[in-house]
């Protein structure tokens, strides 16, 4: 029995819609060159939440995930644990979709903005890696 | 001429006000001690402004700077750069005080939403030390 047309036209993700707002940022070579990586050859990057300004977590990038998180507009992570690059979201299906990306006045931490895709951006399935409070009263 | 008892009552700074407002967050002795500091004894924290959501800054604490955060009610860093103690604000006037205090799912970033005190976090007079962006357009 043939499928009828609506179900032979949908794509089985929402890959092609994301792409389509993806509105990829392009870095300057003179922007990547200046950041400042550690010792490790890694850079802090903060990942916060462009719907409603939540930090949702704090990972490292390596000059090539970062490349490879403008070239994708996707975040791309270094693993520290696990030593190897960390398409986030490959795994979980939680991927955070770059919308603003910025460089602090010393270019040795990174900012994104991104649209969280799924649950959450925490491995506990938490919308942040920060639902912990200091204090007993909280 | 004796001076009129509004100016006599004055305080010079804002000191006093802050005190009254301070509400100290005291961290239980298991969560300080379940704070992981990297090889050089250092966690990364992250400054937000809890005005507005928007991240400051990130900068680095140790244990004793991570007390005295606590102790203080207001951020105090350690500054890599000059390998010392660093209140912010201290030199600047641009306190940071703190408000509610987090810590994440691998209890190795921290996040501090704050009260920022005078212009702004940022050396250079900012806001916020994230004003640059990535890319040509924005």
């Amino acid at each position: 029995m043939p499928l009828p047309p609506a179900e032979l036209m949908a794509t089985p993700a929402s890959i092609s819609d994301k792409v389509v707002d993806m509105n990829l940022i392009v870095p300057t070579p003179e922007q990547l060159a200046a950041v400042k990586y550690n010792s490790d050859g890694l850079v802090p990057v903060i990942a916060q939440d462009i719907a409603n300004g939540d930090v949702l977590m704090m990972a490292w990038m390596n000059a090539e995930s970062l490349s490879m998180t403008f070239a994708e507009g996707r975040m791309v992570y270094w693993s520290r644990s696990r030593a190897e690059l960390w398409r986030k979201g490959d795994t979980s299906g939680d991927r955070q979709f770059v919308r603003e990306a910025f460089y602090d006045c010393d270019v040795d931490t990174l900012l994104f903005k991104v649209e969280q895709e799924g649950a959450g951006a925490c491995h506990t399935g938490a919308r942040t890696c920060f639902f912990s409070s200091f204090g007993t009263s909280a």
